[in-house]
C-alpha cells in the first residue's frame, strides 16, 4: 500500500499539555514532509471505546494510504502490545487494547503486526508515553513507505472489545446511543443498513426514554424549533436531535451513552 | 485570482467530534498540497453573526487568493443556498445565510456564485453536513485554480443580516459590544475611522454601563493593575479592558454582547 | 544554524479568538512553505512561568533549527523588549519577560538579540499584539534563513525569573509541583539527575501533603486502580499520579502548583 504522506492523530491528551506537540515533533523529525491532521484530542480520558468510534467515523474520508494513529492507552508500559494494522487500504497504529476493535470487526481482512523492531522507535522509550516514543515514529516510518511487516510479527489474536451492535427481533430493532456530539445530538449505533425495511415502513415508531417519534426526518428543520426528531446523520447513523437545540439537555439524566433506542414497525 | 493554496476553516463544530477532520480529509483527497489553517471551531453553536465577525477580523492577514471556508449553518439541508464568493482578492465558501454579510457590506464589489455544479461536490451529499460534502470539496477545487464561475450561477441577492454599525449624532458616537475575547476584553464595533475627531478631543468621555472612562489608552499597562481602560485593539476596534484582569468579570451581568458604548466629546 | 522550516506556537490566546490564525496568516504570507505546529494556546492568561515550562518540555522533540515562538506577554506595548534567541541549536522568539528564563538557565551558551529592525516586522505595529506584528514575521524570516544578528542588537541581560529548583540537604531532596496535566497528574521539578542516589535507595520515602509513598513505580499500573504512586514521567520529571484516576482530585485543595514534594532516604 502506498502511503499518502498524511498522518492523523486521535488521543485523549487534551489541548493544554505539550504531549501532542511532542508527537508531531517526533514525526516531523523522521518525515519532514508529513501532513499531520488532528482528529481530536478530546476523547474522554482512557475511553478506548469512544476513541475507536471516532476513528471509525472519520478514517475513510482521508486518502488511501493515510496513517491513522490512535492513543487512548491506559495500559501503557504494561503487557498490552503496540501494534500497526493494515485494513481497508489504510494504516492504523496504536495500542492493542481494543481501540481498533470496531474497525477489525467490520473488515473481512486485516493484517496486524505486533511492533517489535526498535530501530523504528525512539532511542529511549518512556514507560508512560508510547504515543511519542513508539507510535509517532512508527507512523512516520510508515508514511515514508517502510514495510510494516518489517516492523514486527504478524498476530491473529488482537484484543477485541464487545461492540454494541443493534439486535433485531420479529418487529423491533434495538440499538443504543454511542456518542453525544458538540451540538448535543445523540448518535446511535443503528446504521442505514440496519434500518433497511423500517425505512419504508408507514407505521414507524422510534422510542428513546420517554420520547416517541413517528418518522425519520431528512433535516433538522423538518420539525418546528425546539422539537425533537430522528434523522440519519452525516455518518449514516440514526441520530436523535432537537431542531435549533440540544437533545442531550432535553433528555437530561434519562439519556446517556448506552441508553436503549427502539425502532418498531406497527405493520 | 490566483489561489494561495491556503484554506482556512471557521466553524461552530467544537473540538470533540470528527467533523472538522472529515472536512480536512476531503480537502486533502482533492488537493494534497493544500495548507489548512483552523481559524476557530468555537463559534457558539448556530451564531452566524459571531462567525462572520471572526472571519472579517482575520481574513486579510492571509495571502491573497486564500480560500476562507465558514460553516455556521443551522439551515443546512433546507432552502438556503450554498455559495462561493470572490471579494477583496479572497475566496469565501459557505452557506448563504448572512455569514459573509459583514464582508459583503464593506466591499465595493463582490461576485457571489450559487453553487450548483455537483461535479465539484462529494458524490453523496448528507442533508446535515454540507461543510464536508459541498464546502470542503469546493474549497479544495478553488485552491487548485478551478474557476468559481464554473461552479454555479452568479447571484446578486445574497442574504444580508443587519450588522450593528455605530451611529453618530451631533456630539455622540453610539456603538455596541460585539465580541468578548479569551482575555475577557470587550470588543466594540467602533473603528478608528468612526472615532475620527473624537480621537484628538481633549474632553473625551466613554460610557459603558455604569463605567465612565476619560481617555483612550495606548496599552493595557497605561493604567494601574485591576483598573479599567479603553484602547484601540489589534483589529483597530475600540476595546474595553482591565489591566491584568477580565473586563467581562468586572462588568458582570451588566455587560454583554449588544451593550451600548457611548463616546462623547464635551467640547 | 540551518532553519528546519518548522515554527511552533505556544501562547495564552485560547481557541476562540482569531488571534492565533492571524499569526499563522502572517507567517504563511512571508514563508508559504513553513510548517506551523501548535504546542498549546491554553497557557493560563499571563502565566509566563507556565508558558516557559511547556516550551522547555517540548522544544527538543523538534528538528534542530526549529523556530519556537512563545507569546505570554502581559507587558506588550510597554518597555519589555522583543527578543530572538539562539540556544541549543534552536531559535526562540518572544517577549523578554522571563518566558525563556528556564531555557537560558540550563544552557551554557545563548545568543539573545533585542529585535529592532522593523523591516522584519509588519508595517504597522499594534501596541497590543506583538505576537502578530513582530514575533510571527520575525519567526517567518528566521525560518527562511535570515541571520538573527541582523534583526537587532545582541544583549546579555535578559530578564530572568526565579525558577523553582529543588534543593538538597544531607538526607532530603525538596522540590515542588510545577504543573498539573490533562490527566490530573502532578508534575514536579525533580529530575532524574536530581534523584541520583535516591533512585537506588531501598528506604525511599516521598512525601506530598498528607501522602507518603515508599517507592518510585515504573508505570501507572504498578499499583491497584485508584491508588496513588510516584513515577518518572515522560519528560524525566518525578510525577505523582493515581492509577486510572486524577491525582489533582485526590489531593484536592491540599495540592496545587508550588506544593512541596520531599524525597528522603532513611539510610
Amino acid at each position: 500500500m502506498k502511503p499518502s504522506r498524511i498522518i492523523t492523530l486521535t488521543t485523549d491528551f487534551g489541548e493544554c499539555d505539550p504531549y501532542v506537540a511532542m508527537m508531531k515533533g517526533v514525526i516531523l523529525s523522521i518525515n519532514p514532509d508529513a501532513t499531520i491532521i488532528d482528529v481530536t484530542h478530546q476523547i474522554p480520558a482512557r475511553s478506548i471505546k469512544e476513541g475507536g468510534i471516532i476513528i471509525k467515523e472519520s478514517y475513510t474520508y482521508f486518502p488511501l494510504g493515510t496513517v491513522h494513529v490512535g492513543v487512548v492507552d491506559p495500559g501503557v508500559g504494561g503487557t498490552r502490545r503496540p501494534i500497526a494494522m493494515l485494513a481497508d487500504n489504510y494504516f492504523f497504529v496504536g495500542p492493542d487494547n481494543g481501540l481498533f476493535s470496531i474497525i477489525i470487526e467490520t473488515q473481512r481482512h486485516t493484517d496486524i503486526i505486533h511492533l517489535k523492531e526498535k530501530r523504528y522507535w525512539m532511542h529511549s522509550i518512556s514507560p508512560t508515553f508510547h504515543g511519542r516514543d513508539i507510535f509517532a515514529p512508527v507512523a512516520a516510518h510508515l508514511s515514508l513507505g517502510v514495510n510494516p511487516f518489517r516492523m514486527g510479527e504478524k498476530i491473529d489474536n488482537p484484543t477485541l472489545l464487545a461492540s454494541p451492535l443493534p439486535h433485531k427481533n420479529t418487529s423491533d430493532l434495538i440499538g443504543e446511543i454511542i456518542r453525544v456530539d458538540h451540538f448535543g445530538n445523540l448518535i446511535t449505533n443503528i446504521t442505514l443498513d440496519h434500518l433497511g425495511p423500517f425505512l419504508t415502513s408507514k407505521d414507524l415508531i422510534i422510542k428513546v426514554g420517554r420520547l416517541t417519534l413517528e418518522k425519520i426526518s431528512t433535516t433538522y428543520n423538518d420539525v418546528p424549533e425546539g422539537q425533537p426528531l430522528a434523522l440519519i446523520g452525516s455518518s449514516h447513523l440514526l441520530e436523535i436531535a432537537i431542531n435549533m437545540g440540544r437533545a442531550i439537555d432535553y433528555f437530561g439524566q434519562d439519556t446517556v451513552i448506552g441508553t436503549k433506542v427502539q425502532v418498531s414497525s406497527l405493520v
